[in-house]
């Protein structure tokens, strides 16, 4: 780390974590008790700062508001038994941070800024990282332009900043999806690969319209034919047909989950044939009717693994039979053993804090 | 105008018009004294506060920043010789509002709100609409999602705002553009039709790469197969082949731009040949190579009309004619004339202040 990029530590004065009831959390809405943040402008980035997690001043001028230049990314801490704190493969969250950036015409966070201010910022706080099964601190690095004026161009100035929330496990109940055959997410030469803010908003009013139809969420397919399955809103989608498991490629559209990149190395590890490649919605249609359609799955961080229950397609609806040995249960034990340090690191995923 | 929606006004101790250099003003950078606030909270709209512009205070987990719900309008207030100010087909932008928001899964503001919200705005800062040609004072209704919490789902608050800013004619210096044949702005299903601020975003790395090989802007070409012209990035498209008017129909994926709409009536009512239809690439480099090419320009608020110098696509270039009754003038004098009351205005589209 350079002398430019020092991190400077403002500590909060009493801790909120006495008051915090760690067994009613709503997902995203108690945040750890410092933040980081660090602005963009005159072409560098300014010092790094730690500071009370607490609001920011910004005129409504603020471009973010106006053009919607703003990047994330979703990660997670670990504890183990012992009380040892974990990432999970920070590095690749990084990388894809400042793949969205430059997609977006936003300067790119160096190693030294992103990857040493979280390790400091999980340090401090924590505390707030909690051993159990389902439980982790979830990290969220993101970067919006801050720069005042309605002029459309980007911006002058960036802000980046992390904030942190303890969680459980997101989803809770069953998940049924609705397969898309009309709206669609991205298109080819779009953003749909990096995580920026306008691909939730956009995807917000056909998912509330899934929901009215008792559905929890859209699997998306390709903006151009509607033929091919893309990923859900926050998930990457695995689907097994007899015992060989598909993904689709990853590609302009979609996002590279770490995830799914785990999940693959890990169906490759346990000795399940799994293939990267488009899959269609008549071929899933097909292996449902026929019987080999044995299981449909979305990865990410904060839902980790989630079977799919049943979907529907235009008029066709299916409901995915209940399996003893499930990949998704078999992955997800395997994954969750090695994001709590209970299983060998044979690739390098965790990083120690 | 209902009792609900009662207009709070809190005005400036002292404006500061007269320490605004009108004469040097970059656009979009300086406000007038006043701008206009409403929250929706608890599935309403509560009571409209017109107030000094100033900052807002906003947590980093506010979920604009996150998942980008955010929309605006562009508007102009124009004064004529004797004093009065001018709305432009205001109604146009407020459906287009609701249009955007309704996509964007955000609330529709009501008109009492919207309408008589801005007039009342425009009527306390009208000694910052300027006379003179090209002068007037741009207005930004926006909205953005407000409530605090990183799980990637709708808001369930939201601010309504809207800022003003003194403006003059929007691009100085000549225009040429890059037809775009890879990179692409929305997709069929999509948000390109909502002026949704994600939208601007996704288009400035493909704008920048333009910047960079001498050109100003894009124009964006259908993400299917790049063989149809779309938009520019904040203007609608106008192509005139022989004595015919060109502009792509307005579908999901294209901006319907209020100034699109007035100059297909304008020329209509000066007896020119126009059209909405599908303008392919090839039918314009076609049209470039036999001499039939004769204008290219953008239409928007910001903007006005504007004529296209030159373009490029792949690799072929073409310098447009220099003509001495362009139909771009033509158009632009009879807009100008509408907008500062120096015509008749035939349609009904400028409303009183
Ligand atoms: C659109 C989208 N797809 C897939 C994923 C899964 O990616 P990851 O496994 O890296 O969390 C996410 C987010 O987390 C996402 O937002
Ligand atoms: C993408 C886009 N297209 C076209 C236009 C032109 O629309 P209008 O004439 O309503 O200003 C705008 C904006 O003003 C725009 O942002």
């Amino acid at each position: 780390m350079t002398n430019t990029h020092a991190i400077v530590i403002d500590k909060v004065k009493e801790s909120k974590i006495a008051k915090t009831d760690f067994d009613n959390l709503t997902f995203g809405k108690t945040f750890t008790d410092h933040m980081l943040e660090c602005t963009w402008r005159d072409g560098e980035w300014q010092s790094v700062e730690i500071k009370p997690y607490g609001p920011i001043e910004v005129e409504p001028s603020c471009k973010v508001f106006h053009y919607g230049q703003a990047i994330f990314e979703g990660m997670k801490a670990f504890k183990d038994a012992t009380g040892d704190v974990f990432l999970f493969r920070p590095e690749d969250n990084w990388q894809r941070f400042n793949a969205s950036a430059k997609r977006l015409a936003m300067p790119e966070v160096p190693e030294e800024i992103f990857m040493e201010g979280l390790k400091k910022l999980v340090a401090l706080d924590k505390d707030w990282v909690r051993y159990g099964e389902g439980l982790s601190l979830y990290l969220r690095p993101f970067m919006i332009s801050s720069e005042n004026g309605v002029a459309a161009a980007p911006s002058t100035e960036y802000k980046f900043m992390i904030i942190m929330s303890p969680a459980f496990a997101y989803y809770k109940g069953d998940v049924r999806v609705i397969i898309a055959s009309e709206f669609s997410r991205a298109a080819d030469g779009g953003v749909g690969y990096a995580k920026a803010a306008g691909n939730y908003a956009a995807s917000f009013y056909p998912n509330n319209l899934a929901i009215q139809e008792g559905y929890q969420q859209v699997i998306w397919t390709d903006a151009a034919s509607h033929e091919y399955l893309e990923e859900a809103g926050t998930m990457n989608i695995f689907v097994r047909i007899g015992d060989s498991l598909f993904t689709a490629p990853h590609n302009d559209r979609i996002l590279n989950g770490v995830t799914r990149r785990s999940v693959i190395q890990m169906a490759k590890d346990h000795g399940i044939h799994v293939e990267e490649r488009r899959i269609s919605v008549n071929e899933i249609r097909e292996a449902a009717k026929d019987g080999s359609l044995k299981e449909i799955f979305g990865s990410g961080t904060a839902a980790v693994i989630v079977p799919i229950k049943g979907f529907k397609h235009k008029d066709f609806k299916y409901e995915l039979p209940q399996l003893d040995d499930s990949y998704a249960s078999r992955l997800k034990e395997a994954l969750k053993d090695i994001q709590y340090n209970r299983a060998e690191d044979k690739h390098g995923w965790r990083v120690k804090i």
